[in-house]
């Protein structure tokens, strides 16, 4: 079988690893039910992190959910069940992701950047900042998962250092080697696919 | 101005809270932008707690959010911005909210009936409960607000009690001596709405 792999990635070498990414991106690509678009790499992260929570939650370790798109709904057909016909995304007032964990409230956002040597700090919405400076005042544990798509790398980065690099820095992105120094490499595997409550051990509940 | 009362609400009497109620409705109506039904007392209810929760929010005292709706999209339309003109409302797979206080992980379902008596179980999901079960477990304060309609009262009931009905019970509703026995009334006002938090630090926190 032929895998029509998407503009800018890298046509994979035939390492056992890489055979392995070969599936999950067609296992990702047959769920999507579209065609993948560099832009979609976007998706195959979200993807990821979801399939790394089922692990979780099926492995009674942690309990962490995406939210649904924020969706403002104008016009629906009640005609042959609720059909929405008319209906708008909307901006995020909050983070994607959120849960428990050890008995603590979890909340991250998570982002991929096409860049190789920084995080643009446009990827954060100014609310998600307030949000993640709230929920960190009450007592969570609160940080980005990062995905650098052109290394193939995610580092879980705390919220606590986003917020102050972005309020603080007069910087429009987060150099890669300051989120290598103040993040953590999340491990990659087969399951979960991106292993980063080990992380929350080590750096937030010791 | 005239206002047009559902099917099955009472006509109000002319009292300072009934008066204050009318207000509620209206203001309320204008918000949904669509005519009142009876089914639309639970958007009432919604709106309150999302009210509350605002103002529990502006007065940094919790930070509790309710979920979007989930909505499985078909069709997007890119020719003007971002137009979604093809979705369907997807099943939700946990509750409606959940947040911090008090650095514990809150998660709740909100629920109103029509009914005087009792509290139907079809109004919850089978995978509300599961989900509503693993939180408790990984240290949750974990609850449903259920809004009697006819009665205009909400209560607080643990979801440990309503998850232990659902599954040993062979009832298919809780009756309302024993949402009153084993929950507690919340006490509305203007702001906060429903003010729910004082019986989590009553009830869960002590």
């Amino acid at each position: 079988m032929s895998i029509h792999y998407p503009a800018g990635v890298k046509t994979p070498s035939t390492s056992p690893e890489m055979e392995k990414k070969k599936k999950k991106a067609t296992s990702q690509k047959k769920k999507l039910h579209f065609k993948v678009q560099p832009g979609n790499r976007g998706m195959a992260f979200e993807d990821d992190i979801n399939q790394t929570n089922q692990y979780y939650l099926d492995h009674d370790l942690a309990v962490i959910h995406k939210k649904p798109t924020p969706i403002n709904i104008v016009k629906v057909d009640y005609t042959h069940g609720a059909k929405i016909t008319q209906a708008y995304f909307e901006e995020p007032s909050t983070t994607d992701y959120n849960g428990i964990y050890q008995g603590r409230y979890i909340d991250f956002e998570a982002k991929s950047t096409h860049s190789k040597t920084s995080f643009p700090l446009s990827n954060i919405a100014p609310q998600q900042i307030t949000h993640l400076k709230a929920v960190m005042k009450h007592g969570a544990i609160a940080f980005f998962l990062i995905n650098i798509v052109p290394l193939n790398e995610t580092y879980l980065l705390p919220a606590e250092y986003v917020c102050a690099f972005y309020e603080e820095k007069p910087r429009k992105s987060i150099p890669l080697e300051e989120i290598k120094k103040h993040g953590h490499l999340v491990k990659e595997g087969y399951a979960p696919r991106l292993d980063y409550l080990p992380i929350l051990d080590e750096f937030f509940l010791k």
